[in-house]
């Protein structure tokens, strides 16, 4: 996948290393504009249909500003309340229909595969905001990207880190994206840390193996977190069988300022899907870390808005027009300062 | 009505024949924007507010759409949670406030008349976007503009024509407002097919005689489908008095395209207000029309943008200054392909 | 409070009468462009995230609108189906995350204090929409400004006005916080009417006397309405224990026109905070009014536009550049003429 003009944006799978590194570059070209220093109108008169299906606020906002950053409009559509869905209306109508009201599509609907149903009635480019279980692939770029950055401050690139992933690895969605875009880089070492229960699916450990990583599995987090990067994640209760069963877990792996201090290299960045669950019975990532610089999370919701522009950037093929069409902010900036 | 500056949209008999043929000459002249071979924004720094009290996710977004390929911005607002009304304010209030928000109001709302007694209140133009059984005059206008397009390309005017609809047009709102609109027109031969319990009601039946139409009226589909236009329709089950009684007439009057071949003229154009019912107890459009050219079903829906940018700059008063506000697209559309 | 830029708008305490002329002033130079007498972009590229967890049409699009106006985008949030709060996420995060795909955020929240508390975690300014019981700062600026536009009208100023306020004093957030703003002016008469049981709280009677105005408290219209200003309010029976409590004092102090001309001043003006309850058992301000030149209950609310583009150009520090980033309206306003 070398241009991305005109396609749709559907799965991790469909990315080789010369287009994470498209969308990377592009990504960060993207920065003076998502931090207000210069204005862009490259997408002047263009319109996102950003349709959430399955209400998620932050997802959702975080496209809606991308495009808005670009010079486009959005309309937006928000839970399945819609009758027509209901009135026995195919997915191919709604997206014949939909997509003739805007120029590109945001999506996140409750049912896997559903958003590659729609993109083949779609006659304008998707881009999957999470269907169910199945992918969430900005997710998996903005994690990837956020790495990438996190580790060139340190003067490392990806290729021969040590990434740990800690807590619900059988039902976070995120982690298995991100791991099988992590096998196209070399030399990685590969922590995995969960109770037995909730271990990394075999199918993506065998993706590991296979490109020839290092790969540790333990339910111990004493003694394996000498990491570059701490992925933690939230036991997420609502795919346990039961609340009972999820509770059986909630609260394992905690981190905070004292375990980080006592386990972790002093350089580990700890990253998290968020939310992170602050419930005193869960609490995985401890407010206490909030003064520690390596704390990425809200770096990571913030570099999803330079991934989410670098996409419909090349999606659109303005890529290399964005500061052809720029100007200057004329108001008073919190995000320049 | 030959001026539109200024006034509601409410009902389709508000247009005679001059009236529409202006809707539609404006409409036609909206398909550069709406092809996005062109931008406009002459409608800079104007405010829909796009006030859908009852649901209906393609008309809210035709509405948003149509506005912002004109160059303004939506305020929008989705259900009836709205707590005034329940804290007893009259629609007469809630018109007098919101309109002092925008600079148009498009508005849905369940019950009959309820968008003429808001209208009342308000203090900007409002465009009536469905209330309950009564009007829905934007699907109306995008219904006589797609017919009237369709066999242009076939080298035909709509006086002379033969249209056929189908199904329930007992319940069917469109099928009543576009007869009446069509009574404007000469010489049009009429076929309605449904069952006796479904049929037409009376008035519109009196009102196309009384325009001296030719008239045929039937529960055979079989020998009367010589039509230029077959305008099929869905069990609007959500007005029977129960599903049963709903359930009776689902799947009568499939069409597919075994029937077309055999029945139809090959010129016939297939027509639906949408959404179609694909589910197989109904179906009454089968999917294998979809390679079929003459199914126009989402050209329809793409002409309800044309028609309500149409209203819009005819309600606002630009509808000869458009193309002076316009400018090059600089991204890559799919539409304009 | 001299400077505004950068700040957060939380509650009527933090404003003494210099930031509270600054904000009028302002305010009073948006009019040109909520007339649509003109057009300004001084808000560019800058995004308002629209958080109104708690619904309320009104006070959401008004705040969409003024943002509009200047030239800004909007993103909205109407709701608390979001899923984070539910998985525990706390309200500094939802602040942290939020807080970056904007570069104002205007908030409203059921919970009291909830708005302060987000203000902490967000990285831009945050204006108060109403906090549940708590503060509601931009409905008592317009309630303020009002007094001061519809009394300038008369050639009186603010100081020296006799003020009577009627109804549910006890549980109407607006009396309070437009009572703590009116101390700040001088040698005024406050007649607070109302039931003995929702009297004015106890604080706010302090406050006033303290402050050295005249006081009357009684439970009485007749007598007591040479007012410059009336100020009606709703039964606020969702703060009730009962609707049967709340029904008690439902339709007491009712106002119409034959009361307005046999008991007030010629030139009281008349205001509530709107919605006005119409049903029968309530109307606490009958229709019968809507042709008295003197109910400014919708200049209210079209003063709360006001009010709220100079907060935005305030805190985003470009007040005085609004009419620099000026030009023509194209289309035909409703609101010019």
């Amino acid at each position: 996948m070398s241009d991305f003009t005109g396609n749709h944006i559907l799965s991790v799978n469909q990315f080789d290393r010369d287009a994470i590194d498209k969308i990377f570059a592009v990504a960060k070209s993207m920065q003076p504009y998502a931090r207000r220093e210069k204005r862009t109108t490259v997408l002047d008169g263009a319109i996102l249909g950003n349709l959430f299906f399955e209400p998620s606020t932050r997802t959702r906002v975080s496209f809606g500003t991308a495009f808005n950053l670009l010079g486009g409009e959005v309309r937006e559509t928000t839970g399945m309340s819609s009758s027509a869905l209901a009135k026995g209306e195919s997915l191919y109508d709604t997206a014949r229909v939909l997509s003739g009201y805007s120029d590109i599509i945001a999506m996140r609907h409750p049912a896997a595969g559903s958003v590659a149903e729609f993109a083949e009635g779609s006659r304008v480019p998707v881009i999957n905001g999470g269907d169910g279980a199945n992918e969430h692939p900005t997710q998996a770029l903005l994690d990837l990207f956020t790495i990438k950055r996190e580790v060139e401050y340190h003067g490392k690139d990806i290729d021969g880190l040590h990434i740990a992933m800690i807590g619900d690895l059988r039902y976070g969605r995120t982690v298995h994206s991100l791991s099988k875009m992590l096998c196209q880089y070399n030399n990685l070492h590969f922590t995995l840390i969960s109770p037995k229960e909730l271990a990394m699916p075999a199918p993506i450990v065998d993706t590991i193996e296979n490109a020839g990583h290092r790969l540790t599995i333990t339910d111990q987090l004493e003694g394996n977190m000498d990491a570059d990067i701490c992925y933690q994640t939230r036991i997420q209760e609502e795919r346990f069988p039961s609340q009972e069963e999820a509770n059986k877990y909630r609260g394992k792996f905690r981190l905070n300022q004292a375990i980080y201090t006592k386990h972790f290299q002093s350089k580990t960045v700890i990253m998290h899907p968020l939310p992170r669950d602050s419930r005193k019975e869960a609490n995985e990532l401890d407010n206490d870390l909030n003064l520690n610089p390596n704390l990425a999370i809200f770096r990571q919701t913030d570099n999803g808005v330079l991934v989410r522009m670098a996409l419909f950037a090349l999606t659109l093929g303005v890529e290399n027009l964005v500061n052809q069409y720029e100007r200057d902010v004329i108001w008073h900036s919190n995000k320049s300062s």
